[in-house]
Parts: C-alpha cells; sequence; structure tokens
C-alpha cells in the first residue's frame, strides 16, 4: 500500500475543494485568511478525517465542509501562533506568515475569523448527518480544540518557554497541543460515518499517539531537514534553545519513542472490525517522512 | 416598568450561574479568560438572550449554559480587540487588560479558549432543546460573530483607522462589529424558545437597531462619561481623532439619530403576538444609559 499517494489523493481531493474558500466578501480579511488557508499545506487533518470516514463508510465527498472546517482550526492556531506576542515566526509553509504580510492586528482577527468560519463550515452538513450525532461531533470539535484541548496545550507551551522541561511535561504539552486536533479529525470522521462509541474512542486513542510519533518526527525534521523541504527555517528550536524529544533522547532515541507511540496506535485499534490497512500503513510514514 | 431593575435581575442570575466557569483545571490559562469573563460588566447580551427566551415562553434557567456561551463571545473579543495589535487599551471594566497583566500572548490564547469553550457552553443544552434548532441557533452564532459579522466588523474598524469615515461608513463598520452579536443575542433567545422563523428575523431586525443605538450612545459617553461609571478612560475616542457618531452629527445629533434606530426597532417587532413590553422599555434604557 502506497501510503503517501494515498495521501497526495485525499489533499487533492481536499484541495479542489476548499479552492474558492472562504465564503465572505472580497476585502483585506478574506485576503488575509486565503493567504494562509490556501497556502500549500500537508492537509494531514482533514486527509485523516476523510480517511476515517471513509474507512467507517461513509462518502467522503459529502463530509467535505466539516473537513474543511478542521483545516480552518489548524490553520487559526498556526496564525495565532506565529504572531509576535506568541512564537514570534516569520516563514510557515514557504511563505512570510500572516502577521508579516497583514499586520498583528489583521493576522489576530484572521485566526479569530478562520476559528469560527470552521464552526460554521463543519454546521454546514446539518441537512445530510442525523442532527445529534453533528452535535457530538461539534462538541468533539470544541473540546479537542480548546481549553481542554489545543488551546490549553499552547498556554502549557507559553508558560514552559526558556524552561527546561522532563519528558514527562514535553509529552503532557504535546498531548494538548498536537494530539488533540489529529485525534479530533479521526474520532470524527468515524462518528460522523456512524461509528460505535468504542470504536470512536478507539480512533480518539490513536489520534493522540499518532500526534504523539507526528510531534517527534517534527523534532527530528527540525534538527535534520531543510528550509526548502519544510517551508520554514530549520534548527530553530536549537536556537531557542528548546527542550524537544531530540535534545532529550537525541535521534535514535527519538525515533525509537515515535516507532513505540505508533505501535500502541496500532494495538488501539486492533479490535475494530474495518479494512484498517490505511492506518496500519500510517505508522510507516510518520517515522520516515522528510517534511 | 423598570427596565434598570429587570436588566439587574438578569445579570444576577446570570452572574450566580457563571461563578465557577470556565471549568477546566486551574493555572494561568484558567486565570486570564476568568480575570476578564468574571470581572464586572453589564451582562447585557446575556440579559437580552434571557429576556427575549421568556418572551417566547422558555424557562431561562434552562438556557443559562447558551447565554454564558454568548457571554464568551463578547469577553473574548474585548481580550482581543485591547491587545496591543489591535485598539492598545489599557483599561477594561474598571481594571487593567487582559494583556496587561497576562502578557499578549496569553490574551490571545485567553480570546481563543473563550471563543471555543462559547461553542462548548452553547453545544451543552444539546439533551433539553430540539437538536435541529440548536444546530440552527449554532449556525446563527458562527454567522453573527464571525466574518459575515463581528470579525467583519472590526476587520472594518482597523482598516478604517485614521481615515476620516462618513456616517454610511461608520454605520455599516457598527452593523457588524456591535450589532451583529446583539441581534444574535435576541434571535437566538427566541429561536430556542420555540419562536416561528418570522419572529425570529422581527428579534434579529430589532437586535441590529438596538445595537446601532446602542453604538451611538456609547459614543456619546465617551464624550461625556467619566471613568468612575465607565471603568474605561473617556475622552479616547477624540484623542485618536476617531470618527464618531459625535464628531459627525454632534451630541444632540447623535441622541436624535439613537432615538430614530430604537423606534425603527420597535416598528418590527410590532407584529409579534407577545407580551413585549421589556423590548418597548428597552428603548429608554439605552437612549438614556449612563453606563
Amino acid at each position: 500500500m502506497d501510503i503517501q499517494k494515498i495521501l497526495r489523493g485525499k489533499q487533492e481531493q481536499f484541495e479542489t475543494y476548499i479552492a474558492d474558500l472562504p465564503r465572505m466578501e472580497s476585502g483585506t480579511l478574506r485576503d488575509a485568511m486565503a493567504y494562509s488557508y490556501l497556502a500549500q499545506g500537508k492537509r494531514l487533518r482533514p486527509s485523516l478525517f476523510l480517511l476515517a470516514a471513509e474507512t467507517f463508510g461513509a462518502d467522503s465527498q459529502d463530509l467535505l465542509p466539516f473537513a474543511a472546517g478542521i483545516e480552518m482550526i489548524h490553520t487559526y492556531s498556526l496564525i495565532h501562533d506565529d504572531l509576535p506576542a506568541m512564537d514570534n515566526d516569520d516563514y510557515r509553509r514557504g511563505k512570510p506568515t500572516c502577521h508579516k504580510i497583514f499586520g498583528d492586528g489583521m493576522a489576530v482577527l484572521a485566526g479569530d475569523g478562520l476559528l469560527t468560519e470552521a464552526f460554521q463550515m463543519m454546521i454546514s452538513i446539518r441537512d445530510i448527518v442525523e442532527p445529534a450525532r453533528l452535535l457530538g461531533a461539534l462538541e468533539m470539535a470544541a473540546s479537542h480544540s480548546g481549553i481542554q484541548g489545543m488551546v490549553y496545550g499552547q498556554s502549557l507551551d507559553i508558560e514552559g518557554e526558556g524552561k527546561p522541561l522532563t519528558l514527562e511535561e514535553l509529552k503532557t504539552i504535546h498531548y494538548y497541543k498536537t494530539g488533540a486536533l489529529l485525534s479530533f479529525s479521526m474520532a470524527s470522521g468515524a462518528l460522523l460515518a456512524g461509528a460505535k462509541e468504542d470504536e470512536v474512542k478507539a480512533m480518539d486513542f490513536y489520534g493522540r499517539k499518532f500526534g504523539l510519533a507526528f510531534q517527534i518526527t517534527d523534532d527530528i525534521l527540525d534538527a535534520t531537514g531543510s528550509f526548502e523541504t519544510l517551508g520554514k527555517p530549520i534548527g530553530s528550536d536549537q536556537k531557542s534553545h528548546k527542550t524537544t524529544y531530540v535534545t532529550l533522547l537525541g535521534i535514535e532515541g527519538a525515533r525509537s519513542e515515535a516507532r513505540k507511540a505508533m505501535k500502541e496506535a496500532k494495538v488501539s485499534i486492533s479490535k475494530i472490525s474495518r479494512d484498517l490497512a490505511v492506518f496500519h500503513s500510517l505508522g510507516k510514514y510518520v517515522i520516515e517522512r522528510d517534511r
């Protein structure tokens, strides 16, 4: 199974759908949102959402608006994270960051707009999904991306800045900051496709572990990759004396930690009686990715 | 009818409910959110929401979580609006602004957290409201507070900064920036209580006009009020050479414009066959308020 090809396929399906988003009158706010939202990205979260939905029998084409919402949440978090008040990053996805082009104030609003529009997009499938099920998925969106999820993780990240962290603290930050949105993507795809509660929970757990492995390889890439493949400056973690899996465990130790996380992820979904070949192959992808 | 007393009653009902919000583990993020969310405020939007819901026959006690969500959206918009990247305000509700106490980065996250938690709170009444109706109210939340509403208005406001505006331009900015959230508060209260589509629309229109009148008196208060009653520095509009209803129309001209808006608001709800005494009295309140 060529997992890279499958992910590229999902990415293309998604890119075609979002080409004219966000839907609003033209102007600076729209330009700022579109600048970041339509920038070349891996589209990993919506792709995983679509793959999870297909795994549980849904026609992923119907669920594209919800996928678009997930990527809006991800994009808003990047825009706010890059602000001078937060990580103060100048490059993202190979281009200057949103605030570098549109100013800090408009970047704050572009993020706010994307987060709110994300809910608008997710709610917009209300005619094709059972309302109570959609409400469950929306509840999951809020809890995983908010103060019990991603935003909480970002606050821990800010507070930990400049301090040496233990492995346990680092894992906690990433469990919320990166893991929550990835697990939401997979669990909500399953839920909207009609999966049972324990299947949704298994996908959620899988997503958390996948997120951990993904974050570890992110740290490895920051230490070993290049600007050309990553679209952002490399070595930035080292420069800012940030604790990462690489500083704590070394390259090889970090890689083995990522492998362990993916093994646990696979075990968690082993009881689901669906064709899970795609999710089994994701482990290979996440360990070996070079961007 | 003593409308001030009625509003105080709703405010107290609301304050009692939100005392232990937001629900999350303690830490800096929670502190920053609670600092702004629990600061003494008029609680106008949740109060109007509760009054609208009661007008159409709902038990407002049941809908308090939704009201809490509305005020979270309002509070997040104030926190982000006060940031140095936006209006750069030092005082709000009689206290230093959120970023002055917790830093710019944490203030960005406190706003993001409140916006996301707002949806969580609104969704949490899903067991007591018909799911399709709740989805309608959530759709209204996203459209009125996002890029077709409040956030759009804030982007116009930023772009208009430092430029002289026409009365038409000023009205457009406030239609979105202030009017959208006020109209959402009243229309969603009606919708969740079971009001018919045309009644919801009438309440929405009422809210837009009420919002206009409210913004006009805000400008009047900025020119004539005091720090003690407003909890923020006065004369700030004049200092920043901002176009306001007062600079365009003078105090008396602005007051007459506010009266005209409230007259139109009243007409819009005249066909609703419910006891609307509260909403008829609101006109007097908004014109004569001193804080």
